[in-house]
């Protein structure tokens, strides 16, 4: 288990290595057990014994600020940080990266726009990660826990300084042996949360909503109940009963514990809407048995029918969860979030922000983004979230965002994230968690500072800035989605989806493209805000990025600039792989450290076969439906 | 393991119950050790001791009769037997069926048409069964050999009923595991081939052509051989040095081993093409081990660029295997044989014969079947193998046919097959290799009869002389493959694999489907004999059913009953539907034993299912390439 023991006799600094993903040793941080004295620790190792690279660092702790921080410099040489115990700890982390990163420090009173900042694993008992793309869990194999101490410190401190402050350790698709988690698995939770606490970071677990029906009545004293239940209706007294007592046995071994997290009557999961009770119900009878403990419980709001008929073109997926959730604003309970993915389908490329975000008014909710790149290649492909994020959070609008999400992109890969740039991803997502101000170029170029690429600052940045528009133009042009290959998502298959139960079609046939979503069509436009659906309603006005996703178009449309919809399709895809080959050209370019360079290299090799796989078979088969020639002639195949 | 238990106590009877499909309990057979005891219990058992149903038998052995054997009745109530010792055991057999199913004994010597009649195993010692549809494994289980040998007797009874000589245990697919029974697993394999022995059933092993590189010198006196070869190249002494002990060894443990079957440098598995050599030096060197001990090395013939380019449009699976082994027509060594697959491509529901099949003169060949349901409806869907077969042996001639193998569709299934009814396919497997020209509805007629279900003859013979034509126009119509889910193949995707790696493409545009085949396309056709090429070379005489095999056409294109092709696509999916509905009718009306009424029912529910899907699916399909409306108004989605 001892992965990195290589690393224990290299010399570490701040300036050498980034300070967020790190090869430095956990095993020094064994010693360490409170926010403050991380925050001494890590201001200690950038100043200190014979380095003295940088100011010396003092702490004045307000309790009342909590996560809140001032930072002050009254000389040079000397750095202030006022605030609560982990207000210091994120201050400290801030003002080490300004200086590492040679950017003044912030002014004022920082204070973090989201309370819950939450990294979701998907990481199964059994050491699997559903949709991982950087090895096996970092803290799960063979049913139950198995990690390296050093390296969950490590983790715990590489989101600490991006101030991630609560981690959900299992998958939302809650397996036989993930459900003991609340079990006889508690104990190996509780000491694994012990790990994480000195860096502020807080567990939460996924639970199964039938657990009831699965596992013992949690209390020890409640003799007689020995016997399993046969519901999990949360209107049942007993079924309330038993999540009492699972919240006090749970809350006994983990007394900080965030809260419980769930994925309910989605996907084949259980939920409610079994026992003919509303999702508020369902939410409300969990909530009511964390609220003593001031847990949260925090309820997916991924809906939809994932056995849809095909055939049935009045179904449209996107409108499901706000058809679901919205009539409930108001009804749950005050320690309920809803946590909605952004888009209304599922992480795709390309989609606009979700109605439901914009939709409720009295209820907590937390946005969720996904860092694994499920649809947006693997960990293969270069994907920068940010450009993507600023879009998002702009649409939502600043007010309404007091809880972020991230589905992880971790895995127990020596450099955490399978490709090392992925990691951008995850650092980015800390800090818009925490300010969802954020300028993408500011942020990309804090990461390559931080992260040993100093030297390649401007390519690189070119590059992160617009990697994902490119992976755009080849996989779905004018936002048409779901042209991947069944199962793994990764690689094209136009109508790979197109016959299947999930609601994801794009109805192509030799005239046209696409799903009329206006109130003409399936109606989904209508769910937004009337100014919002203005900017899309109309195929003339609508953005280019969002034409098929709004719009059922015939090939022969004709565009802003002047091209046809299927000849932007085709200069897409053709582009799109020019510019996967520039990236490669340019990655050729940069002074990579060693441990990189022949990764990043055999990545780029599978992403241009992919381009050019994507470019290809999506050329092909709108050509073939069409018959409608590229305009500049260049290879199409038939 | 003893999962038969329960039948134990249950009166057996050859009238009541199949002779070669069996509840007969296992154990009785324990005491029997030669082809002629068991001959003389099998009648015995049906007319002895307190039931005197049928005639005496006696049995006259002339070993010079080898498998022959002739039949006589001298009086009406005696039975003569003339044979060699497994002549013996096949006409018993063959005079139980007679008797059972009241047909008159045959006249004069019966002789196999082929003397090899094997059955191929796709089982991995893991427990599982590649395309297997009828549970696990009856042999393997956890990495070596686990079974009931009562069970084990029972297949053997079950195939030496119908003439089956030849079980071939593991996979083509050779895993590490399997690799070791020709090593470590050697012991149980003997262990196994003893159980088979008795009802003339010979062993035979799938080999991995690498096992020099992997397995240690199977010759203990081989001393300072110890280390693994580096190199499988047929044409290094070494190599067949190794081979030669491995046979030496692999014989000592089973004197009477049929041989090794070989996949090679085929889908992936290594072969003679890795050391520049051809497939004839690799099999004649594999053939010369075994030859002192009388074993045959039969040989796939199995061979594609499994690694297409979907773009290139020149390559042609069909084309492969002609290509790499009419040449070599000459050059294989005696005790080779040539087992090659019915039609070109896969075992798909419609293809015209191999024209390797008719394409070689000095080359042993075997023909291989497949009974599992691979592309056919994964013994869910009923399909009737016989009628098929009945053309394939036609095509392929009498004469030439001296071997043929079929791939199992048994497992640990009460049933063994899944669908009972699948169990026609085995016992006419058998039935065919030993004649090929029996006729399909005389086959149908006599497992009916053998297998419980004469009440319903009538009924059942229709169905069963129909089912495959149905699966045919609701999956493949005017002989279009390949149009499965990838992966699985069971159910529709008509454009899953068509920018995949594996050379099955339709090429369906808005104007036409198909790959011209003829001398001005691939030149597929060119490959066979003249007067076949002449059959199928003007898409205006062409058989429907091998239309869209041969040709690319328009959709418009107008065929001889005078619909256009798109018409007859979209009739045949109304059709085929139909037909099921139907087939779901009359099933309901069958008095089937209570063992199988509901299986059978849900089954079919499924199938219904799985048509209904299909013929939407692939309307669908052509409806939006073509945009040409069905003439019948029926519904087409969109």
């Amino acid at each position: 288990m001892k992965e990195n023991k290589m690393m224990i006799d290299q010399p570490v600094s701040w300036r050498d290595y980034p300070a967020w993903l790190t090869d430095f040793q956990g095993s020094v941080l064994e010693s360490l057990a409170t926010p403050l004295e991380i925050a001494a620790f890590e201001a200690e190792q950038f100043t200190g014994s014979g380095r003295g690279k940088g100011p010396s660092f003092s702490f004045e702790l307000d309790k009342s600020l909590g996560e809140s921080y001032l930072l002050e410099k009254p000389a040079p040489d000397r750095i202030v940080v006022r605030g609560g115990e982990r207000g210091i700890l994120y201050g400290t982390y801030e003002a080490l990266f300004d200086l590492s990163c040679e950017r003044p420090l912030p002014c004022g009173l920082q204070s973090p726009a989201c309370s819950l900042r939450m990294l979701d694993s998907w990481d199964n008992t059994d050491g699997t990660v559903e949709r991982g793309y950087a090895g096996r869990s970092l803290w799960f194999e063979g049913g139950g826990f198995s990690y390296d101490p050093d390296r969950i410190r490590q983790l715990g401190r590489m989101l600490a300084s991006v101030g991630i402050n609560v981690l959900c350790i299992n998958n939302v698709n809650v397996d036989a042996s993930a459900r003991s988690l609340i079990g006889d698995l508690l104990p190996q939770a509780a000491e694994f949360a012990n790990l994480l606490r000195p860096f502020g970071i807080r567990l939460m677990l996924s639970v199964d909503f039938s657990s009831p029906m699965f596992l013992k009545d949690p209390d020890p004293a409640s003799g007689g109940n020995d016997a399993l239940l046969q519901s999990a209706d949360p209107l049942d007294e007993a079924v309330r009963r038993w999540w009492r007592h699972c919240a006090a046995h749970v809350y006994w071994a983990i007394p900080d514990l965030a809260g419980f997290l769930v994925k309910a009557d989605s996907e084949h999961r259980p939920g409610p809407n079994t026992y003919g009770r509303s999702h508020a119900e369902g939410a409300n009878m969990l909530a009511a048995a964390l609220a003593p403990y001031g847990g949260k419980l925090v309820w997916r709001a991924f809906i939809y029918n994932c056995m849809q008929d095909w055939r049935d073109t009045d179904t449209d997926r996107p409108c499901a969860a706000y058809d679901v959730y919205q009539p409930l604003d108001g009804s749950f309970a005050d320690n309920v979030i809803l946590q909605i993915k952004n888009g209304p389908y599922d992480f795709q490329v390309r989609e606009p922000v979700s109605p439901l975000l914009l939709g409720l008014e009295k209820t907590d909710t937390a946005v969720e983004l996904q860092l694994t790149q499920e649809y947006t290649g693997h960990q293969i492909d270069l994907f920068s979230m940010p450009p993507l994020w600023r879009e998002i959070f702009d649409r939502i609008g600043k007010k309404r965002i007091r809880a972020a999400a991230a589905v992880s992109n971790l895995g127990r890969d020596d450099n955490w994230t399978g490709h090392p740039f992925a990691a951008l991803n995850l650092f980015a997502f800390g800090r818009y968690a925490w300010d969802p101000d954020q300028n993408p170029e500011d942020v990309i170029r804090q990461w390559i500072r931080l992260s040993g690429y100093r030297e390649d600052e401007e390519k690189l940045t070119d590059l992160l800035l617009r990697c994902s528009r490119t992976y755009e133009k080849y996989t779905a042009p004018l936002g048409l989605c779901w042209m991947v290959n069944p199962g793994g998502h990764y690689g094209p298959s136009p109508w790979g989806y197109e016959f299947q139960a999930w609601g994801t079609y794009n109805r192509a046939d030799r005239d046209a493209v696409g799903i009329d979503r206006t109130a003409a069509g399936t109606g989904f436009l209508k769910q937004y805000p009337p100014e919002v659906a203005k900017r899309y309603e109309d195929p003339e006005a609508c953005p280019d990025e969002y034409l098929l996703f709004f719009h059922r178009l015939p090939y022969s449309f004709v565009m802003r600039d002047g091209r046809t919809l299927i000849q932007r399709i085709y200069d897409d895809h053709f582009e799109g792989f020019e510019e996967v080959l520039g990236m490669q050209k340019l990655l050729s370019g940069l002074h990579l450290p060693e441990r990189d360079r022949q990764l990043v290299k055999e990545r780029m090799e599978l992403q241009v076969r992919n381009a050019r796989e994507w470019r290809d078979v999506t050329n092909t088969f709108f050509h073939r439906l069409s018959g409608i020639p590229d305009r500049n002639g260049r290879m199409i195949y038939d």
